[in-house]
């Protein structure tokens, strides 16, 4: 297995350099399990996929306080058969490929609802791509109906959905959707984009 | 044939409604060819996928005008089964299923060599998913030798390919990418982030 992110972040700010230079001591607690390399358009982070998500959520709660407006994005990859296994990227634990969807939908569930808030409001855009995978729409469907689900669904737009509310639940729902979909063992991608503190309304 | 994109402005800088407000004039050339919708995370165009990447270039770099630090980021799509047809995206001409990896790969450098240079440097990240097909390495493998070959390949990363040189040449790639590999009809996506005027060493 082999699974990380290639991560930036946009402080719609003069001072951006300061305040994503301010905000990678997020990552401290996670650096012993993660690989971590950058360069001018993204930051590398390899390691087990269950810490992937909570590393993002803090990395972005970070940048986004006092109210800046700051987007992170993130191209999130597991199991690419062009990359070698890496033994920093533990498989999925108590997942097989025999898993019914629905179960995995349920059990999803039940970790969102147990994220702890963060006090950081955030609305998030992703699109999940199984890949190499015949019925990549129905793994594509048991995402949405996770996502329908969770308590922070905004709403279906074209090629993507979006997620609303505390980061907390926003990150859990994310992190549950790239792990449960897609085979276990198998190719599975993820285009996230996550907003804080935006100017516009929604 | 459904075809299209999410795209969003990330001008690093106090100013930024401002920035992102007065690049918009950039796409009235394409308005009356594409469907365009915003909200707070990014805007839909929905057009014939010939038009989409030169739509794309002229918005990046009218926000990148002045030296600003501007990212752009692009959820690109194609032939998604979930989205209905519309008969504003037109089919992709003179493509056909049976057409080899190899002619194809020349065909886009042909199109590349003859882009037109915008003045305007910039690097860009992308990662392309041929999705539902059972041979989407083989795409991908074709799509990464236009890259290598295309004069503005920059280098392999894990889980994307860099690119950097003239906005005109670097997203005549990326449209050729996006429109050459991957079934003609089938469902294709891109992952795309646009950098100009960056103040960090490549």
């Amino acid at each position: 297995m082999f699974s990380g992110a290639q991560v930036a972040l946009y402080p719609m700010t003069d001072d951006f350099v300061r305040v994503i230079l301010g905000s990678l001591s997020a990552l401290d607690p996670y650096r012993s399990r993660f690989r971590i390399e950058t360069d001018d358009l993204s930051t590398l982070l390899v390691g087990p996929p269950p810490d992937l998500f909570p590393a993002l959520r803090d990395l972005h709660v970070a940048a986004s306080r006092g109210g800046l407006h700051c987007v992170m994005h993130a191209t999130v990859s597991r199991g690419c058969p062009g990359e070698p296994d890496d033994p920093i990227c533990t498989p999925i634990e108590g997942r097989t490929a025999e898993t019914p969807l629905s179960e995995r939908v349920e059990a999803a569930l039940e970790a969102v609802q147990s994220a702890a808030p963060t006090g950081q409001d955030v609305a998030a855009q992703l699109s999940l791509y199984p890949l190499g995978a015949s019925h990549h729409m129905d793994e594509i469907y048991g995402c949405i109906d996770l996502m329908k689900r969770s308590g922070v669904f905004g709403r279906a737009k074209n090629f993507c959905t979006t997620l609303r509310g505390d980061a907390g639940p926003v990150f859990a729902t994310l992190g549950e959707a790239f792990l449960r979909f897609g085979s276990p063992e198998g190719h599975v991608a993820m285009d996230l984009t996550v907003s804080a503190n935006s100017p516009s309304p929604a």
